[in-house]
C-alpha cells in the first residue's frame, strides 16, 4: 500500500524484567521467573518480547532493567543487549523507582529518547498490530508530550486487572485513535467488570507505556521529588559509579508503582486502545489460553488419556497423564514439585509459596 | 503362657504370584505387578508374604506358582525359595489350574502335605494372629480333611469383595472357631453389604486357603476331571519334563477360579473368621489405608503443602506436592506417567490401561 515503514528514529525499548514470578510456582521459581520460561511458545518470554519489536527498534536502543541476580540469564537470552544497557535495580522497590532509573540512563544517552516500556512476561498474539500501535504511541509522545499507556480492549469481564476509563478522544494518531484518561479503576468485582465490558468505555491496564524519557522524569520530579533528585545524580555519575549511586537512592526510596506515583496523577496521560491479542500470563489460567487444546482440557504432556474429565489444565512435559472423573483442575508437574489445584484457586499458589518460604524450603522456591 | 509353638510338621506355603496388577497403574506395570512393589511397607509385598509365615514354616516347604516372566524377580525377592519349588504356570488360566498344578507338585514331594495358599499382594497388620489362625486351619485340614478358607471379619460394608455366609459352628480349633459355609455370595451392592455387616454372619472371601494337597486334588478330580487327569500325569512326570506336560494341559484347560471350580461345590469346605488387619491392596484406596496420614490426606511424598485440601491420596516419592482446593483425589506420580483420579473412580484405572493398550502404548503398561 504505502512505503515500507521507516524505523522510528528515536524509539527505545525498555524491558522490565525484575519480576519474582512465584505466581506460576512450581513452573516458575525465584531463580527462574516467568519471563525466562519457554513453556509459552518455545522461546523465553523475554526473548519473544524483544523479537516482537526488533523490526522497528534498532538493537542499540534496547534496554533492560532487572536485578543483578538475573543479569547472566538475561544477557544470554538477549544477545542483542549492549552491555551498558542493562540497568541494575539495586532492590525490588516496585516499578516507579526501576523505571525512573532506566529512563534516567536512557535520557543521559539520548535526551530526546522516546521509550516504550514493556513487560517481559506477556504474550501478544497480534504482533503486527502491536507494532503499529507502538508507533502511534511514540508519535503521540514525541509530538504532543503525552505519557501514553496501552489499554487492552477487554474480551471478558476479567477481575484480575485494573481498568482505565477512556476520556475524550484525542483524535486519530496514525493507525490508532488516542483518548484522554477519565480515571484509573482498581480490580473490580465481577458485577462491575461485566458493566465495564458492556459499556465499551473501559480498557485493561496492561502496564505498557510509551513516553519521552524527559517527560517521565519531569513527572517524577513533580510527584516524587526525592527520587527525582536522586535520578539526576544517577544520570550525572560516571558509568562506573552509577550502581553505587543507585544503591544509595534505593536504600531510602519507598516502594511504589508507576501507576500510583505518576499515571494516576499526571494530566499528560493518554490511552490507546490495543486490540493485540494480549495475555499477561499472570497465573496458570493463562497457560490454558496460550496452549489451547481439546479432550480433557489443555495439556503440555506426552499424551493425556481421560475418562470423564473436562477442562483440566495439564503441564507435565514428557509424561503420559491419565485423568479419571476430574474437572477444572490445574496439574503442573516438575522434576521436584507437583501442583494439583482447582482452576479457580490458581491465585492461591501464593499461599503455597508463602508456606514453603516459612518452612525455609528455599531449594524448592 | 504355654510352651513355645512347635513348627507345624506338614505345613507348606504356596504363594500365588501370577497376578498382572494393572489395577494399580501407573504404580504397577505389566512387568512390575503389585506383588513386587515396595511402596507398601518398604519391602516387596511378596517378600512380606513369606516373611510373615517363615517363623512357622521351614523354607524347604515354601512354594511359588507364577509365570515364567516373573521367575527372575521372584527368585531375587525370595532367596529362600528352593529352585524346584518355583512352579511355572504356562499360561494365565485363573486360579484353579495354577493351584492344582502347584498342589500336584507339592503332593508328589510330600503326600501328606498341608498347604496354605496365600496371595502375594496382601497386607496383614496382625501377623501374630494370622499365624495362629493358619495353624488352626492346618489342624482342621490335617485332622478333619477340610478345605479351609480364611474369611475376613468385615469392618465396613465393602462392595469390592465376595462374601461368605457362615454355617454351623464346627467348634473351637486351637485359638480359633471354625464354621461350615452356608453359601458364597458375589460382590454385593452397598445396601446388601450393609445388611451383611450388620448381621455379623458374613465374612469377606480373602482368597487364602488351607487344605491337604491330596484333598484338593481329589476335589479337582471330582469337579474338573480333565484337569485332574492332567495333574496326575504332571505329578508322575520326571522334573525335567514337567513344564512340557503343564504346557499341554494348560493349552486345553478352561480358565476358572478355584472358588467357582471347587469351593462353591465341595461339601468339605470350612471357614475360619480372621480378624487379622487384612488389606488386599486391590486399588489405590488400599494405599490410603496402608499409609495413613494427616493433613491433606494420605501421602507418600517428600512433603505435602495443602490449602483447603482434604482426603487426598498422594503418591509422589521425593517430590514436594502442593494441593489447593481439592478433595478426595488420587494422585500417583511416576517417572513416565501421572494419574489424577477421583478416589471413588479408582476402579476405572482399568479403562485407562485398556485405552493405552488399544493405542499400543506397551512401553507405558
Amino acid at each position: 500500500m504505502s512505503a515500507p515503514p521507516a524505523r522510528d528514529a528515536r524509539l527505545h525499548v525498555l524491558v522490565l524484567a525484575g519480576g519474582g514470578g512465584t505466581r506460576l510456582w512450581p513452573l516458575s521459581r525465584r531463580r527462574r521467573p516467568k519471563q525466562f520460561l519457554t513453556e509459552f511458545g518455545g522461546t523465553a518470554l523475554i526473548t519473544q518480547t524483544w523479537n516482537r519489536v526488533s523490526a522497528i527498534v534498532p538493537k542499540e536502543r534496547l534496554w533492560v532493567v532487572a536485578g543483578r541476580t538475573h543479569e547472566p540469564v538475561i544477557r544470554e537470552l538477549l544477545p542483542d543487549l549492549a552491555p551498558p544497557h542493562f540497568v541494575r535495580e539495586p532492590a525490588a522497590k516496585n516499578t516507579a523507582p526501576a523505571i525512573g532509573l532506566a529512563c534516567a540512563a536512557i535520557a543521559a544517552e539520548d535526551p530526546d529518547a522516546v521509550v516504550a516500556v514493556l513487560s517481559s512476561d506477556h504474550a501478544i498474539h497480534r504482533p503486527d498490530r502491536f507494532r503499529d500501535l507502538l508507533r502511534a504511541a511514540a508519535a503521540l509522545a514525541a509530538e504532543r508530550g503525552k505519557l501514553v499507556t496501552l489499554g487492552i480492549v477487554p474480551d471478558r469481564p476479567a477481575t484480575g486487572y485494573g481498568y482505565i476509563e477512556k476520556g475524550a478522544s484525542l483524535g486519530p494518531v496514525r493507525e490508532a485513535e488516542a483518548f484522554g484518561v477519565a480515571r484509573f479503576v482498581e480490580k473490580p468485582d465481577v458485577t462491575r467488570a461485566t458493566e465495564f465490558l458492556r459499556s465499551g468505555n473501559y480498557l485493561w491496564n496492561s502496564g505498557m507505556f510509551v513516553w519521552r524519557a524527559a517527560d517521565l522524569l519531569a513527572e517524577i520530579d513533580a510527584f516524587l521529588p526525592e527520587l527525582g533528585k536522586g535520578l539526576k545524580e544517577y544520570a550525572a555519575a560516571p558509568a562506573g559509579t552509577r550502581d553505587e549511586v543507585a544503591a544509595r537512592i534505593f536504600a531510602t526510596t519507598t516502594p511504589i508503582s508507576i501507576d500510583y506515583a505518576v499515571m494516576e496523577k499526571s494530566n499528560r496521560v493518554a490511552v490507546i486502545p490495543a486490540d493485540i491479542g494480549w495475555d499477561d500470563i499472570g497465573t496458570f489460567r493463562s497457560l490454558a489460553e496460550v496452549n489451547p487444546d481439546g479432550q480433557g482440557g489443555s495439556a503440555t504432556a506426552r499424551e493425556v488419556v481421560a475418562v470423564d474429565a473436562r477442562a483440566n489444565l495439564i503441564h507435565a512435559p514428557g509424561k503420559t497423564v491419565a485423568l479419571i472423573g476430574v474437572d477444572d483442575l490445574i496439574v503442573v508437574d516438575t522434576p521436584d514439585a507437583l501442583l494439583v489445584a482447582r482452576r479457580d484457586r490458581a491465585e492461591d499458589v501464593k499461599k503455597i509459596v508463602d508456606a514453603l518460604a516459612a518452612k525455609k524450603r528455599d531449594d524448592i522456591l
